[in-house]
């Protein structure tokens, strides 16, 4: 299936929290590429990929970084597509408040959808459901996932009501 | 023009701030509407607003709100549409932290695509940004836009390097 | 007995928080009915619980959420109900920043009664108190519960005294 | 009328957002008290008034201060009745998060209802809401004000559509 | 000794911190005496406690506490000796923030000499430069602690210049 | 008068702010002395200035300084009386929170005694409060001033009570 | 001149601060250049202008920027010389910790030499410094910058001890 | 050989984040020298050896501290060589903010270098690169340190694009 959604990141410690959007993707069925891409470290790669990714038929870019987080604001610099961006606590992190104010407060021209800290998975739900704004199949997935969700918390309260919540807390 | 993206805000006193994202929409010849919709006053109109935005045709909604802000969320909570979300610096807000950490830290499940304080122009460019990603049209406007953004700057750069910082600082 | 306090909560993960504020109200007599309702998973579930609170008895909601907390808000804004909302320090919160402001900071018209971080217990206590001003047997129960808290201090302080600094630490 | 608010502040400079309290109160019909009680200037007269609320018929305090503000949780600390507490952004405060903190952060036992900074008018709110609970002539003029609320929102929404945004702007 | 320093804490739970005021009181010979004393739970014991200090021959009080920290400044307000506040970083403190702001924020009029965050020690060494500034015996050991400190410096800097960084740090 | 009290500030831009500390002690009959010291600028200034404190007679030093803050926690070093420190919302100050931290956070060994932020007025209570604990005059007045802290308050809100809040807000 | 440093800054806004850089250098006599970089809206130019630098004869780069300020350290990427990022309040910066964030907590490897908020001066200085521990003649001058700075001090001192406080404040 | 940057640290506990300069520093092949001064502790050590450096040939200080770090600033104020600061999460810091703030804000006239929390290793990099700009081999050294951190992120987006992300993951 060809990418629609490319996936990077500023490191392989990165993963753990990154590889939560790929894995949401794959169980909507959204074709995506995962790979690790540098502000700091290698920049003309990330030009290079930034710049390459409309013509490959990438729709969106999810990018994730930690710390003073450049990698999604200078992708979005270098592509005019939509551009996501994962604030991560990583370890040189300050409680995250570096990684989330260096990928939001983006100057007027290039903005980056930023998601919660640490918010891989939500990153992967945000570029599915805009593909699936404009591929029908896919936004109907992403209806069942929202009923999903429903009905999880339905029958949590279901079993806190009937069992009473001593028990469930003592689980 | 069939509006393709949908902007709200919590109050008309945001609208300074969200006529941006209109504003700019309108350049890029993407249809819009807007209105007002509040989380907290017109709970059941938000809930109309947001589950019919797809089938009007909707691919995008841009949300904006100050404080406690739960517009953004509340509608992403109730369409699988994208939902783009601006905190905006209003007169009750404590120098825009809660704006900007009620929209942005979402849970598991439900993201809410949040762009900088005060946003309102930025989220039009992300919303077009979007739409451009699938239509080739408006994708092409946005390189454009791109490009003239590119070039203020270069011209800028000129102007102090040919007359010298002083005659530029004391204009 | 019939519930005169609801207590509601985003997510079973927060139990253990909120199942403080339902201890005590048992241990004060105060009725009270407890379960999960999520803002964003279960929107109608949360305005069906909202409205109806009034005529089935209810006289004070307690409800509990974290990071960017949108639950106490939004049930405030479909009852005119006392509301107390308990922020939570939840996994995915920056250090309970996001949970308090985004329960706090309401706009003007719809006020949440907003206690401590993680402060269940104090939400129970609270609510108990409301009851309280109006029903003068558990008005005389907080009034104990009060006795109870100073005669706790006045027993540590004596053994202070007493035994000296040095016992007590090394106990 | 017999009050059953009291309005309390630590200083005649919070009199401009305690004053909001009262406005709202007057205008649901409900009886209040109104007066300057520093917990720091005037310890023993805040004990008096704390001590003797419940027998002077009061069902609810509502106290404001700013900076290192300790009036509404000592208050809390002297009488069973619930207490509200209004976070002042005074003078002397770090743009109101020490006002915030020092109301909020309670310690287990003394809870204390704090609503949003500068949140005069949601305390009067959240005291009518409360005797509301309980008295359904002042249940029903609650409900009443939130329909208020709600028709506003509908009417500015009305006014943007029809005349559109510009107009309304540039007003 | 007669006690010209009283130590008090709002909770057993602060005793590890404010004992090390206390041990070093006692390695200067400074009387002290130490006690449990809450704002919240025990307001008139604090009351008798702070009026009746200076009559005991208190010269200076050491109050630590937590959360939203009243102890220090109430005691402050209710005498006119120079009140030491020690924020602790109890369970329920928001990372120290809430214990900070709520102890140094002092309105003007009513100050409390504030030290860093679980200063316990530091309070210490401050109430006994208080003492030793009209004390010379109490000042020429306050002297002697300076004059330790400084010594402890440069042995650790001896070593490390003599030994090599790498085998300090292998220790 | 021989001065006890020595007052001093980091620039002459800080004069406003601690004219108030001099302003105080000459109302008490507190005697002191007021100059520039900078840590940054003249930092043998400073080592001759705190060590030649003790035997000049000074008893307390009074110092002020914004932004990174190392005054008094320097003068704190290079002497054992004890130092008040006053952190000052200057130009290149961010909000105040580098003036409070960087006078507030001091290493274990060296307090300093820290008021509110622009707490110039405190500084000086503080000071002349430990004066007045070895000293009976100075006591006397310091119980003096409490009393007329007291009385204002009492003025101010038999004034509302008698006139109504709504004269004496529309003065 | 030569110049051994670059100057340049993200928007032209940005020269008001920037420019205070360029003064100081000029008045130590440091050749330099001056220029407008921006790394979203002009990420070649900021490539070619961070890889020509030191084949240009650049020995240190200021970099000035606001908000998600990606400049500085990108162009610490691009380039193995010293980077000297200046965090600046713009408009669209959240009281500038976001400036100061995103250009200070730089991953390992790639260090920005971070000054102060605004501190477009210092940067200048710092600048100049480097240049002077390699260059005895800017050396000098930089010893006499600081011996300025001490007798300007020294002089205000002098001025209100000869005058009186009084004087002084009221100029 | 001759070192040509000076590392301090306030305290031997700072010795682990430290030695990554010296570590560093050693691997260039850059002169080095390392040991212990304490603003607070050890005043005069500081000035002499702040006074002495350049005499002593050394081109460049770094200087760690944690808390209220007055090191870094108060060397930077007795000499004019450039000075790196080191904020480091000590345990009496309150997460870091108070060691950034008061080693960033210094005031007008005095910067400091200042590299990200507890950035001891970037210290090393940014003084080498200082060096290197005037010292050709020095220079290529860092050319190269920095083509090696290129060459580990290509390394690692091979292995992912590969093996793929899961395999990586689960390693």
């Amino acid at each position: 299936m060809k990418p629609s959604v490319g996936i990077i990141m500023g490191s392989q410690s990165d993963l753990p929290i990154m590889a939560e959007a790929a894995q949401f993707l794959e169980e909507l069925g959204v074709g995506y590429e995962l790979t690790v891409v540098s502000a700091h470290r290698t920049p003309r790669r990330m030009i290079d990929y930034a710049e390459s990714a409309r013509e490959r038929g990438i729709k969106v870019i999810v990018a994730g970084a930690g710390g003073a987080a450049h990698l999604p604001g200078m992708v979005a610099s270098l592509t005019s597509l939509p551009v996501i961006g994962v604030p991560i606590k990583s370890s040189n992190s300050i409680d995250g408040w570096d990684s989330i104010l260096s990928i939001l407060q983006m100057p007027s021209g290039i903005p980056v959808a930023t998601v919660a800290l640490n918010g891989g998975k939500n990153a992967g739900i945000l570029a599915a459901s805009i593909v699936g704004a404009f591929n029908s199949e896919v936004g109907s997935k992403m209806d069942q996932f929202k009923t999903t969700l429903r009905e999880k918390v339905e029958d949590s309260a279901l079993q806190i009501e009937e069992k009473g919540w001593r028990k469930i807390l003592n689980k």
